[in-house]
């Protein structure tokens, strides 16, 4: 396979098992990689300022096609000058596809080979989405990594993954042939539920187009932890090694930790954002405290004592419960950084366990501490 | 009279007219004057954290000691290590005395002149406020500047305001007997709704008391804008020279204004944060623009072109419009910035043109932008 296209370029800077330390290079700057973006899916990564991301050094961030197309409408940021500007966002944006959210939130969904009827889930308006659409609404948004469009479907259902996924490769091939932005990078999404021969079917037929990279789609969806880590295990094993692998919708320290070791350069979810508007703090080792108990009514420590966020430097657990229990819109600011951070802080660690050689030691450690953590939990 | 006791200090550099430019000196630092301080009722400024307001470089903030007192507790905050370390906030801190609030928030008030019994806005229960209670919470608190325990009464009734002038200036005695800390200045307030005599003898009785500075209260709440601004002359020609002067509960351009040309060195309200939350723009002049209109769905303008602010540096009004349509928690938070940002503003300028000798120009471009931009709005 051939690598990457300007402007953009993956340096694989080492590596360890299958666990890789690396720099993607995008028209809005480097993404030290593997790297976990927040989720901005209205144009704003919910309670938080751009200025806020940048202090934590967020370096990537995603947006949501289908939301930004049905409001404020993607002409409308292009015509403001695109995504980047719209939010303020200097750094490297990734936008999805909008399939996932058709299939997810909008309703009375048709599904034909050209592409997707659904009624908006704002005011039950009618649309369509094609490939053809949804890499024009991409190219108006102006993300740097854009997706080709598929189909999602429930991942035990043989049947229908089979189905789907020859429409995903015809897709896959109509995204590809309707992009014309030479400073995004298109990447493919690689389906097949639960099914190992699926799995490996969409890797090889994926890998086979000239994507700038490659993500798996359809995990963390309703099936089990073995069964996803042994999908990226499959993938991941055909998918080329000079491109970057993105793993979709995945956000949890164990995933990451796990993902990272079969390695996935990129993740993504809405977990720590939206675990933050819930009063939930995420610990390292996968552990939550629920911060609104009142247990913590008056505790003097932070959140956690090993973290260096904005939020764990100068707050106290007894401050960020007063502002649960008071309704104060600043708990879920205070817990989207620290949750955020606690993300990044992981994807930092392995990947300076993976450029000093010692990511055995770093996960051993990580394990003890969540046995740890576990019982003492 | 004596001028403040250390460790408070309160230089006057310059004046111009009534006006005043000067420097008060606080255990937390100094407070450029004339000041706007935004509200914290909660031990927060709704939607933004700290290091935002000191990105604006707000020097002062108030805290409401009916507030706290109910909920987290004012005990708990000091056990915690005052209000400074709980909130995380660096620079100075005024508490109210907590009796606007058990006038205006509170239920089935029992007023005698012992104190105040009440019912809690938020549970119901009973509690009793006194002028000892009054000090011994807001020690606890631990502000750097404090209030006499004070009656608000309606502004236009005469009978009420002579009765309740009597146990305000009853009170005021009991507070500064009551209080303790060294390191806190407190306040006396005048009260005396709309009657210049009662200002008058309200003013002269707490001059004679021994107070660090001294609050005009009971205005902006109902009367008319000449009554208000008469109010304040009498009351500022009585009171000391070498103390501060802090007009409570004031917030419009215009009063910030009005308020600084007859020599009010402080001003608090919670205006601009609570217009953010209901989608309004502060402009400097007075006006006002509702960020939700239409018409601005395509504006690439910021807010106030003219205006420095975070959210105007950085964003569209297009933008602003979308995160208030799109219910997100931003809009506040941006919409806060560019309002407290615009009442600092006028008080910098002002002061600024009060050292510099053209307080008048200043006056006069002022008003005239003012005109200007009642017309074309």
């Amino acid at each position: 396979m051939s690598p990457m296209r300007p402007p953009f370029r993956f340096e694989v800077l080492a590596t360890h098992g299958r666990a890789r330390a690396g720099i993607l290079h995008t028209p809005h700057g480097p993404i030290p990689t593997p790297i976990f973006a927040p989720v901005g899916t209205q144009a704003t990564v919910k309670a938080l300022t751009p200025a806020q991301l940048l202090e934590m050094d967020v370096s990537l961030i995603l947006a949501n096609t289908y939301h930004l197309y049905l409001r404020p409408g993607d002409e409308l940021i292009a015509e403001l000058g695109g995504l980047h500007r719209f939010m303020a966002w200097p750094r490297p944006i990734l936008t999805d596809s909008g399939g996932f959210q058709v299939f997810s939130l909008a309703k009375l969904r048709e599904i034909d080979d050209d592409g997707v009827t659904f009624r908006s889930h704002l005011d039950g308006s009618v649309h369509r989405f094609t490939p053809e659409l949804s890499i024009r609404i991409q190219e108006n948004l102006g993300a740097d990594i854009i997706m080709a469009f598929d189909e999602c479907p429930p991942p035990y259902d043989r049947a229908y993954n089979e189905r789907a996924l020859e429409r995903t490769h015809r897709w896959a091939e109509r995204s590809l042939k309707a992009h014309t932005r030479r400073d995004q990078a298109l990447f493919g999404i690689v389906q097949g539920g639960v099914f190992p021969d699926l799995r490996e079917r969409s890797a090889r037929f994926l890998t086979s187009l000239d994507f700038q990279g490659y993500a798996i789609g359809g995990l963390s969806v309703g099936e089990t932890k073995a069964e996803m880590y042994r999908m990226i295990e499959i993938v991941n094993d055909i998918l080329p090694k000079d491109k970057p692998r993105y793993l979709m919708g995945v956000g949890t320290p164990e995933d990451l930790v796990e993902g990272i070791l079969r390695g996935v350069d990129i993740f993504d979810c809405v977990l720590p954002t939206r675990l933050a508007r819930h009063h939930a703090a995420m610990l390292a080792q996968g552990g939550r405290l629920n911060m609104r108990r009142a247990e913590f009514a008056r505790d003097p420590r932070p959140i956690d004592a090993t973290c260096g966020c904005y939020t764990c430097r100068h707050f106290s657990r007894a401050y960020v419960r007063h502002l649960i229990v008071a309704k104060e819109m600043l708990a879920a600011t205070l817990l989207s950084i620290h949750n955020i951070y606690t993300l990044l802080r992981i994807v930092r660690e392995m990947r300076e366990a993976i450029l000093a050689g010692t990511l055995d030691d770093w996960v051993a450690q990580w394990r003890a501490e969540r046995e740890q953590e576990a019982k003492s939990g």
